[in-house]
């Protein structure tokens, strides 16, 4: 459906480009534009111009591929991080996440995606290559690899260990699965179970 | 909670400024922000070029107040539609309401709002002498009250009812209240279905 208010072109424009947005349906474009009009002019304008400076000068880091508008993000620049301990993850808000943790202190591997030969996303497009050499050239002593536990992530993580498991004086691990914290037992789903029981703690061994 | 990703001081100010966007919290502006750099740079760059257009040259049209970026909106300046007829609304989505009714072929006037002491809001922020002179001057044969089923929106219509019920030959209307289409009466409120019952209509009189 696309709204036409027959009012102003330039307005059902604003209502359609806001459509870009993931989650923005045209309800929602519609409130979002009148909002920004009746209320919020400045507030839209530094959103525009905002919008418009990131997109042109934001891009990969040539480390990390993690966002920055410098050629070196903060996170590789930052020299009290351990560069022995290297993170692969699949999308920058992975990297989020994480560092929200506060629990990581070594640097990235951003793929930007999974393997997924139906769309056409290969080693090339994740630049496995790039990560390759990173950690052969580089004294990494420990990859984790961080990719989401889907079936896809599982299966770039299995390709990318593959890889590495030959060179030598390199760890490689993978993030804990089981019960989330906070998670009732009674709505935590099967395969979660089955990974919680099947990698489970010693609290103490039998005597 | 401001996200502060640690990573890239645009991309912060981007998801920062996203957030201006009714409906958008931190973790949707980030969403958005990662989609727009890792997918659609493009429609990104369009967003922010429509965004700065229309905020720069959309204003209120100079006889009913809706969004136009002419001085006459494309509604006043149709003249295909009944000039005597006037519609009151609270806001530009009350007009778009109403036109995908396909049901009214007069002219609106926008309010921008409601009555509310309380915030300052007036009869002079509702551009209230501007809509008496309209109905005044004009040969307005009627004016439909369509402001919100709200003790607001009622307070509003009651005031304007007052000032033009005085004018001659000049119908005053306001819109039907009843059980909306597709309604079940058992989800219906108890004040609709007041309204629904008192203003009950006749479909056989009694012999």
């Amino acid at each position: 459906i696309r709204i036409v208010s027959k009012v102003s072109p330039l307005l059902d424009s604003l209502i359609e480009a806001l459509q870009c947005l993931p989650g923005v349906g045209p309800k929602s474009a519609q409130r979002m534009a009148l909002h920004l009009l009746e209320r919020n002019k400045n507030a839209g304008l530094i959103l525009a111009n905002t919008l418009e400076e990131a997109l042109e000068k934001v891009d990969k880091c040539s480390e990390c591929r993690i966002f920055t508008e410098s050629d070196k993000c903060q996170i590789c620049s930052n020299e009290k991080r351990n560069q022995n301990l290297l993170c692969v993850v699949e999308s920058v808000s992975d990297v989020f996440a994480i560092e929200q943790s506060n629990q990581f202190n070594g640097h990235y591997f951003i793929l930007h995606g999974y393997l997924s030969p139906i769309d056409d996303i290969g080693p090339d497009e994740l630049a496995l290559s790039s990560l390759f050499s990173k950690v052969e050239k580089n004294s990494i002593e420990e990859v984790i690899l961080a990719t989401g536990s889907t079936l896809e992530g599982e299966t770039t993580s299995h390709f990318i260990f593959d890889y590495l498991k030959d060179i030598k004086n390199l760890k490689i691990t993978k993030l804990a699965r089981g019960v989330p914290l906070g998670g009732e037992l009674e709505y935590v789903d099967r395969g979660t179970i089955m990974h919680a029981l099947s990698d489970r703690q010693v609290l103490k061994e039998e005597n």
